[in-house]
């Protein structure tokens, strides 16, 4: 009915992340009205772990106690980099944790990590008006994050590099970063940046120590940032089964988040970075949005200072998704075995199965239209290849598979995509 | 030290928003370091109201008491359009008090109405590659809200209409929508939407009724929206001294916030629209935010179902500002009559005063700087053009001077305002 700008179109046509998004909101409300029964194995939505919960109703209540901090909370305006305050407790924290020497000036406050994430890529992307240049992020392993997949806002500012494929079991594969490939990429000079999630989502790869050393000293030594995504990881809310434990230094830009804790509902997202690009970040922050809420820093603030956070993580979180992991696992082996070609990415961590059907018959987007019509929703393979220029035949062969429902959810799930494979 | 983005070197390089900002979080503290009496007269920063503070005071503690809705607001993402159960009851609502038949579909939720701007002034203005055109922003009477300055993407996408300056009293003014230059502007073509905020921040105009009106007929024909920003206006917070009533018609685009109301530090804004432009902003979202905070929609959502949302608007907030505006007026008056060349924009609404100091020695720059020196943070006038493309001795001889702080910080800053301009 208007006429809409570029950016417009290129952010609000179909994309990957909004069909997740309404898979997500609507797929529930759907199933309900069609009376049918549902498994969401779609989203990232974090679990309901009733000992967290417990522990965010006293944290609620605790806050509600004290009418000055209520006040501040709810009726100022943090500024646009974050609480000061509440930059200087996690610089604290961050430092032991990163064994780095973080000052608040390290430090900037987002409404949640994608929102970090738009500033980010685009930030490195894009055009360079000084030099008449076009920069793009280089993803040096896929698949990575579909969230990622239509964050620019220009359009061909991805590159990203095909993985090693290495078994490891029957059924079991890992993928690893090809440094050869990844080392030519940067040499055409036109890469703003390198950036991974880790744990990866989808694949639950997390990147050995050595290669993210390695990536580091290929990042610093072309004067580009690392950045790398902790949503799912070090040191919160560390759903990691493997060590996912990182340094920062400088010339990387880490990223966490309060979601995958169990607050998706607060929206806060923490960088750590250079001093310059913490402020630039912050300056953004004060355009795009004034300033960050209050409430996940009020309400994480203790737990930082006390360093419960950690144990939080470690003791509660971790286990919870570890089992998790290990019961989806083995019902796919036991419902896929000797029936489908399948092999399933090592679980490290994060929220997700990624499942591989080779030479099957039905493409990924056959697999998950033929789910979601018996109520059960995955991620089709192909949203997770941001800025894949050659061929590579894992993208349309594969799924992802949340695992973090109920067990009669991925019980059911597990049974139907069985069936739907075998059939 | 890293190769920046003109993304990034557009929205992250000095904007006056990042500097009010700035200066609301880091005056209040250097100040105290160097033990000087303050006067926050700069931000936009809501009042804190005793009796609102208790009732949010009593919704935390409510909200804290249903275990199954607490899980549901921290831990759930909502769809990226905003929760669905919550726009049902803000269209019923809107519906009531914009006279106009809302569905949820024409609602978005945003995570505050700066972050709304962001999406909507760069959605209509910039580049459209299918057209090969360049479309702007038209503001059809400035000054206007010094936030969206510097929002825009790209360089030269706004542009905007000096008001007629009509004198109400002898200390008093009053700015009005120069309809010619407005139409003449339009008919060269290149306008992608018309945006005012009303009350306006800073002058705190309200403009009638009959020019909303020729200003929706002017968009509706030029098949452009008309955006309305309500963030202090009609129905809620409702900070008007005169009627600010507005209806909604297709192609209008009204936001509203919870800011004003007292919530800044949840961050809830809320766009009401054409379905079409409302589900491009929910795309928009998930990929900027993947969905907004949930916090603001539940704390609200029984005072829309009871309309005590407008009963708080129009019995306690409205009033307290009102008198607030009537105690800075009447100082004011007291202590630059007789000694400096002043008028003051009527005070319709909003938590400002916008001060014209005609021919002053002082320009509106040198009257922050002096004023900062002293501890009195005002915000210089040159900031609220955007676009404007002609002088206009306004832009250099105003202030905007925020009246929502205690009488003795009021006090304090217009006693030292008048004899920065008196000496």
């Amino acid at each position: 009915m208007f006429s809409y700008s570029d950016f417009n179109n290129k952010l609000s046509k179909g994309s990957g992340i909004g069909e997740l998004m309404l898979d997500l909101g609507n797929g529930l409300e759907q199933a309900h009205r069609q009376k049918i029964e549902i498994s969401m194995l779609g989203g990232g939505n974090p679990a309901h772990i009733p000992s967290m919960e417990e522990i965010f109703k006293a944290k609620w209540n605790e806050l509600g106690n004290d009418p000055i901090l209520l006040a501040r909370m709810l009726g100022d305006y943090s500024a646009p980099q974050g609480l000061k305050e509440f930059r200087e407790i996690l610089a604290i924290y961050l430092s032991k944790q990163l064994n780095a020497k973080l000052t608040p000036d390290h430090i900037a406050i987002t409404q949640g990590s994608q929102s970090a994430f738009f500033m980010l890529l685009n930030s490195f992307s894009g055009e360079l008006e000084s030099n008449k240049t076009f920069q793009k992020i280089l993803f040096p392993i896929v698949p990575e994050y579909i969230g990622y997949l239509d964050q620019s806002i220009k359009r061909n500012s991805f590159t990203s590099i095909i993985p090693i494929v290495e078994k490891t079991a029957k059924h079991r594969f890992v993928y690893k970063i090809n440094f050869d490939l990844v080392k030519d990429r940067i040499s055409k000079r036109d890469i703003g940046a390198i950036c991974l999630s880790r744990p990866t989502n989808p694949s639950g790869n997390i990147v050995p120590s050595s290669d993210m050393v390695e990536l580091y000293n290929i990042a610093y030594s072309s004067k580009i940032p690392l950045i790398v995504d902790n949503a799912y990881g070090y040191p919160f809310p560390n759903i990691a089964f493997v060590s996912a434990q990182l340094e920062w230094k400088p010339g990387m830009i880490q990223v966490f988040s309060l979601s995958k804790l169990g607050l998706p509902g607060l929206r806060t997202g923490i960088i750590v970075a250079d001093p310059e690009v913490a402020s630039r970040i912050g300056e953004m922050s004060s355009i795009l949005n004034l300033a960050p809420g209050n409430v996940g820093s009020f309400f994480v603030e203790n737990w930082l200072n006390n360093g419960q956070i950690s144990q939080f993580s470690n003791e509660i979180i971790q286990p919870f998704y570890k089992e998790k992991s290990n019961f989806a696992l083995s019902l796919l082996d036991e419902c896929l075995n000797e029936k489908v070609e399948y092999q399933i990415h090592e679980s490290h961590g994060a929220l997700f199965l990624w499942l591989h059907f080779p030479n099957h018959k039905l493409n990924s987007r056959q697999i998950y239209n033929k789910l979601k019509s018996q109520g059960v929703f995955v991620v089709a393979g192909e949203n997770f290849f941001p800025g894949l220029e050659v061929d590579f035949s894992h993208k349309n062969e594969c799924i992802r598979l949340t695992y973090s429902r109920s067990p009669e959810e991925v019980n059911r799930g597990i049974k139907i995509l069985a069936s739907v494979l075998a059939s």
